[in-house]
């Protein structure tokens, strides 16, 4: 099974500027061995379902310490018999178009 | 800290009418112990972290037998020395407006 | 189609506390005649996509008059042939199930 | 303004591979002129509201046309003042860990 989860986390008492904040948890995401693939709205981790709710549990727990308010938004797309999918699922509408995407 | 965790879990693989496996998800939560609202675009569960996404992940295990492909989305909103926001939430802003709206 | 939209839009630059502005979108959706029903996560509206869609966009225009940044998560289900899914979305599962939810 | 909207939309109905689907939307969004950038979970889009949103409603109308039930999960990011954050919301959570991440 390869699940792909997407999470986006923030906190709300820290004003409209909180990269300090996002950086704590890329830096948990980096370390963790988790493949991922930050995006400008997020971070896509790909993994067994213990694994990457591990990490968005771990983002969670460091970011509640500074934090009064925590919103977080995750999007899942598990399936099985697939793996590699942070690039196979861009490929795969790239091969039907028949050229390159941004990405 | 009270957890509010919105989220909705369907199966990719059983076509465009999918309420009999909504409604496992349902059962499980219903048994949980955990306070729920149902909505019609998902369901409200109010408790500690591990609490609320144990009850996903129980949903996940069980959808996950019977589908080869799971879509998931979750919306947390977690905010400390708060509880019963379930309730709460809704009625800050009808007092905002001084009338009742439509839940 | 009957277009299921639920939204949640909240101000980044307010702290922690901002239900004087979520009452705002909830005075334009209470009053533009849109089927609606406010849950503790969001604003879940039924109608036509153009119909739907405007009313966020109102909110979103009323909400960054006093706001620098704005987040809003978004999440539609459009199915074709059915309508009063606001109710029968949930009676659908009550049914398998054979007993009443708390909704 | 600066509106970032990230969305993904998929058929219900069309079992649970539809890249063949997904790739319409691609050719739509890469057509419009609109500046994106393609993700495993996601297409995230830069511009104003009015044109970010007319790219997803042209998606769904297309894809309208060949399912009964359009699923659709919308994040939006609107912030003031700024521009380019495809790219500079990344540069800045790296120059806070002074490191390259995986992107």
């Amino acid at each position: 099974m390869s699940v792909l989860l997407e999470f986006s986390m923030v906190p709300m008492d820290k004003g409209d500027s909180f990269s300090e904040y996002v950086a704590r948890s890329l830096d948990i995401i980096d370390k963790s061995g988790v493949s991922y693939k930050l995006n400008p709205m997020g971070t896509v981790l790909e993994g067994e379902w213990d694994e990457v709710m591990q990490v968005v549990t771990d983002c969670y727990r460091k970011m509640s310490e500074d934090s009064n308010r925590v919103s977080c938004g995750i999007k899942i797309d598990a399936q099985k018999g697939k793996e590699n999918r942070l690039k196979s699922k861009i490929k795969s509408v790239e091969k039907v178009l028949n050229r390159e995407l941004n990405t």
